[in-house]
């Protein structure tokens, strides 16, 4: 006796916004999709059955036909609201844009739809603090793209009701994904903000002469990325130590500290180190490659996911 | 006609030593363990065997007795190291300890053999400048275990030769690692450094109360390490672009240099955090429980290398 999954509008349909579309559509929501432009509009559906299709061959998703069926573009933005539970915008990353377009989103939308933004660095409250309805808005922040990287960052303002927190980590765990909490609107959030820790230190490192980039991009998938890609940092630590965190940490909290004054994560990137890792990564996807190599990317993704999946099963999350 | 791989001396039969000595005997390395302390060494050589089956059993290594057949303690460090063509250390972090000992190391070494430390945060100069055979000496610290995660810092002192360099690069490739060169004898190296930069900061995220330690964890085990996995840092931003790192990073690296100037890396961690991480993890795993899930760790790693082989070999690497 499941309810029927309510419907879904998608509003920008660029990359993120047409990624989300499948999440939605592939957990049998109805899906309806609208941009100002008309263009990116069609693109966006012509973009979404090759991605169901890859998704079904990779043994990841239902049949593709079942789930395009429930994706439709709109032809008008009131008629994507029409009837919607939840509002996935994903417009560009402009705080006037925001603002203008979640004034009318929030005249225009059911009272009881939740409102969340893609956003992935101007927090909610600078573009939903004056709206009305700012108890039912939030921030949705996916990894990109959304229909293979399930981690989504559900960032409130200070307004956002406890009610609406919940409906959106509900649906999206329904949906599959991985929702997680960010209590304060940090910049960056938090999957930015780690990732550039780590990132700003490495092109540092790179010009600072002590690593080439293809080394340094060694450490992270022939060492460091092969535990992280099951196990959080965290975890990692804790089962390091014969009884875990506390007791690893004693010996390491010093050097931590110690290299962590030493480290460089503030400075902004030299032009030697930009030219160095464009050139390396040239020597190993020539230009007109790129797009290949973003296939072969989607699809080592997908495998990646199927194989958790099955270990998971087999021996155990 | 392949040579006959040469000898190997493990001196420190620790974790580490003990998982160095898998490497090279599945290589087909004879490999002779020494230990100061005779029960770490019994240790040592009880440990083996078990791990030996679990690699075979995921698929990733030779018959287990054939193995174990080339592994054999040493009555003392003299004949540890008689022939040997390549010396690990892997004794305790304490620059006295290892000074002492790369002295005799060096004394009782073969003229051509080269002698590596596992060394994780001391730089070899502070242990081998002084050495007659200090060009011959350097530090390759692996990822932990090294029969797992294949990840290894080749560290060289300004003294090292660029043979003792290649020759350890060489041994260790033709053994299935993953060797990189760190250029300049920088704190924590080059792996360090950048997990030191995610954890310090993901930890003060933690102790500001901005995201829950099992939030912190989900963020990379459902969002960055998915394509950590199996691609470096700068081979993803590359790829984020239509037309890679260069064009990607036009748009980011003003986010980068903001964010980068809020990180809080060089704050020591706090103790509200600790034990929030502490408890969180206990919640998740109960501190009986912990070997087990090391276990599990393990399993979860071979399952995942066997993985990435085999999607090395079906879509590409």
């Amino acid at each position: 006796m499941n309810t029927p999954a309510p419907p879904v509008a998608i509003v920008g349909c660029g990359l993120v916004g047409s990624s989300w579309a499948i999440v939605f559509a592939r957990a049998g929501h109805p899906v309806r999709l609208w941009d100002a432009d008309p263009a990116q509009l069609r693109r966006a559906l012509q973009a979404i059955p090759p991605r169901l299709e890859d998704l079904h061959a990779a043994g990841l998703g239902d049949a593709p036909e079942a789930v395009s069926a429930r994706i439709a573009a709109a032809p008008s933005l009131e008629a994507a609201l029409d009837g919607a539970a939840h509002v996935q915008e994903s417009i560009t990353e402009d705080v006037a844009a925001k603002a203008g377009l979640f004034a009318r989103l929030d005249t225009l939308a059911p009272a009881d739809a939740v409102i969340a933004s893609s956003s992935s660095a101007i927090p909610g409250s600078r573009f939903q603090a004056d709206l009305a309805g700012r108890d039912r808005c939030l921030v949705a922040h996916p990894a990109n793209p959304p229909h293979l990287i399930p981690l989504v960052e559900i960032v409130p303002t200070p307004w956002t009701s406890e009610r609406s927190i919940a409906r959106v980590r509900q649906m999206l765990e329904a949906a599959g994904q991985a929702p997680i909490l960010v209590r304060k609107e940090v910049p960056g959030f938090v999957l930015s903000r780690i990732q550039i820790a780590l990132i700003n230190e490495a092109i540092s490192l790179v010009g600072r002469g002590v690593v080439d980039p293809d080394d340094l991009d060694r450490v992270m998938r022939h060492g460091l990325g092969l535990r992280w890609a099951f196990l959080g940092p965290l975890a990692v630590m804790d089962l390091n130590g014969p009884s875990g965190f506390a007791s690893y940490i004693a010996h390491l909290q010093q050097t931590y500290a110690e290299v962590g004054r030493d480290l460089r994560v503030a400075e902004p990137w030299s032009d030697a180190a930009i030219r160095e890792i464009e050139a390396a990564r040239r020597a190993e996807v020539p230009a007109p490659d790129v797009p290949d190599r973003q296939r072969w990317r989607d699809r080592r993704l997908m495998a990646l996911r199927a194989h958790l999946r099955d270990a998971e099963r087999d021996i155990g999350a």
